[in-house]
């Protein structure tokens, strides 16, 4: 299948930063971008795209999320992290199905299709739930079932997770990865199984870090230290890391992270919303340690909208350290697209618009009354466009929605479904 | 002209703080609300709206906004307040004429509507060009010519001030206030002055006030004082006061302010976006302060979705408070609402759905990929909900957008008249 896309306004941020050029034409084959050029005039296409006037961009990359908790939504407010997961959610989680997960997953895939999202980096459990949701819309899915011991049997979880390795070991559109939930969660020895597994099969590890202060104090506990930042050095030498949150690393202790392979997955509005506080980005990245973006499950994080993601993201660093003129929009850009391939390993295959990268792409229209008039597509982009400007996307090759109508049929039933199933855990 | 709005789901912040009532109809006639009810039974309307399943909500009151600032959307990116003012923005304004701010003011006006606000405080120039555009719209307006003299003529603007509220004397739509710009470009004389007519008209003061550090440095040397927040008593004893930002004023200084008739109109984005910090209104709230929400102009607030403004003030306090318990989503309901229209002493007129009060309400519906499932429609409304979400908005009785047309025909012709004008000015 070829689709050729006309006179699109390209934004793209690749190696030399940034990048805005009017008037090009891209040349999709199958499920690769082929040719981005000016005027490509070819005829044998498939399908034809007029995008004049509108923006093509890669599509933005969520590196930290967990898409069953789609029916929490709202759950949260009033609760503090730890009250909330104790009293609320894992008492409900412990009544999910595996049809459950699959119609709240699908909700999410739906949400995170209309929002312009294109890959996502997920942490839960009755995973092939998750990846037939993920298949039957079409996105690309990085998940894992999560690892931890202290409930529950780690052997039985351990096995499940190699069952998924094997089993999606050459899929183009299903990545797995070793879920660590996190050092207050797993003793030493869940995590050395966990970093064995990831080395035997060469995969990353995602796990949450030092979200909140009561974690921080629990990890000492648990792993008998002073200093759990070291226990990084410790555990994941030679590991590519995909940490989530980093709320409560301190500026004078990231030198010492340099020396790890370690990617930050920055989810501000859930770690606002929890009480957390906000995590020190703009010091990650003078560290040259790599941050990309998140949402979060929405439950804490809301909604899996990206582009408000970008917003906070932006606004906070500036806010804090009271500097207009830190981290500009496009900088920002790229923590939503090519961070995120960097950090989930795939930076050769997507996070920008690249001949023979894989074709994950959206078209974004700026014609709207929160966004005009257009005086910098950058910040336009970052600042005022949202999931809802977003009328066209597609995902390795594959058209997987089409002026905001997604292959799904019926949304409606999807959203009464999930509606039915809140209401059975309570 | 009678509109029956039947079966809504009714949110409204009232005295008793929060309200939700499903099911409920409500009657409007001419310009007031009748009847709120369930099973509202009569014939003789004009307009039937069925709102099942949709949320109706007093319309969103922006308390500190530059409308005409549309234009310098997105002009912002990298610059500090002072060195943006003075290097972009001023010699900008100085060369636009009426026609501009008109058609600036009317893409605001559009960009309020559909996001469903449906009254802002403005402080600009060349007021009868934007009162203008918020006639055309059918936006309730308050306005002012803003009153500065370090530099320009301060006689001149008292006298077009003075016209303007002797014009609008006995206006519904249009309220005419007095705009200082703030007590670094105002001197004593000036804000005496404003203060003078103030009373005479028994007019409330609009005021931008401790936005960021500079500033209060500035106004020291100007007022030839130690104590800035001390001359908030000096002179303004017994005048009601809209205090846009006040990032910084601290804790131990709120006390002070309580024998003052104070309202703080917050603008979170703007304050982020500029590098001004994030001002402390829990605190200002524990001191009893009334607190309203506003965007500030588009230069640097960004847009006018008054939805995202609720969203950053909740996530902020809850974040920088590390207290997720802070700011329920009802109370900042509150404060985009009834608290606004507290601050523009409209409180009896507007800012809740109330029999007696003006029907000035939106209709939401929460039906769509971000928002569902909704387990919560006061979180929903704050976290979730955005501009778009709002699909019918009335004012005065007048139905001013439905099914989110608006009663501009062409829309586009505006995007495209406010691009030939930012072109122009550069």
């Amino acid at each position: 299948m070829k689709i050729l896309i006309k006179n699109c306004n390209l934004v793209s941020m690749t190696e030399e930063r940034k990048k805005y050029e009017e008037n090009i034409d891209i040349l999709i084959n199958n499920e690769t971008i082929e040719k981005v050029d000016k005027n490509i005039d070819i005829k044998d296409y498939d399908k034809l795209i007029d995008a004049t006037g509108k923006v093509v961009m890669p599509g933005l990359i969520n590196t930290h999320t967990h898409i069953p908790m789609s029916i929490f939504r709202d759950t949260l407010d009033g609760y503090g992290l730890q009250e909330w997961l104790n009293d609320r959610i894992w008492p409900m989680e412990d009544k999910l199905n595996e049809e459950d997960i699959y119609y709240a997953s699908l909700l999410s895939c739906i949400e995170m299709i209309k929002t312009g999202t294109t890959c996502f980096n997920d942490q839960y459990f009755m995973t092939n739930a998750i990846i037939s949701a993920a298949t039957k819309v079409g996105i690309r899915a990085h998940c894992t079932r999560t690892l931890m011991d202290i409930s529950g049997d780690i052997e039985e979880r351990l096995e499940e997770l190699e069952k998924l390795i094997n089993k999606y070991l050459n899929s183009d559109m299903v990545t797995i990865n070793v879920g660590i939930h996190s050092l207050y969660t797993c003793t030493k020895e869940c995590v050395e199984r966990a970093v064995d597994l990831a080395k035997k099969y060469n995969l990353y590890v995602h796990m949450h870090f030092a979200e909140n202060s009561n974690e921080i104090e629990d990890i000492k506990k648990l792993h008998n230290t002073n200093n759990p930042i070291n226990l990084l050095e410790k555990y994941f030498k030679d590991i590519h890391l995909v940490l989530a949150h980093c709320v409560k690393i301190k500026k004078e202790e990231m030198q010492s992270l340099k020396t790890l392979d370690i990617n930050v997955a920055h989810c501000p509005i859930s770690n606002l919303k929890l009480g957390c506080g906000i995590a020190k980005i703009n010091d990650f990245i003078k560290n040259e340690i790599n941050v990309s973006l998140g949402t979060d499950g929405q439950g804490s994080g809301n909604n899996l909208d990206m582009f408000e993601v970008m917003s906070y993201t932006a606004l906070l660093q500036k806010g804090i350290n009271e500097d207009a003129t830190l981290l500009p929009a496009y900088e920002v850009l790229k923590m939503a697209t090519i961070n995120g391939a960097k950090a989930l390993n795939k930076e050769s295959k997507i996070g920008s618009i690249k001949e023979g990268k894989n074709a994950d792409l959206i078209i974004v229209n700026l014609k709207s009354e929160k966004t005009e008039p257009v005086n910098d597509v950058f910040s336009n982009l970052v600042y005022n466009a949202r999931g809802n400007n977003v009328e066209t996307s597609i995902i390795n090759g594959k058209i997987v929605m089409e002026n905001r109508k997604t292959n799904i049929q019926n949304e409606e039933e999807i959203y009464n479904k999930c509606k039915t199933i809140i209401s059975s855990l309570a």
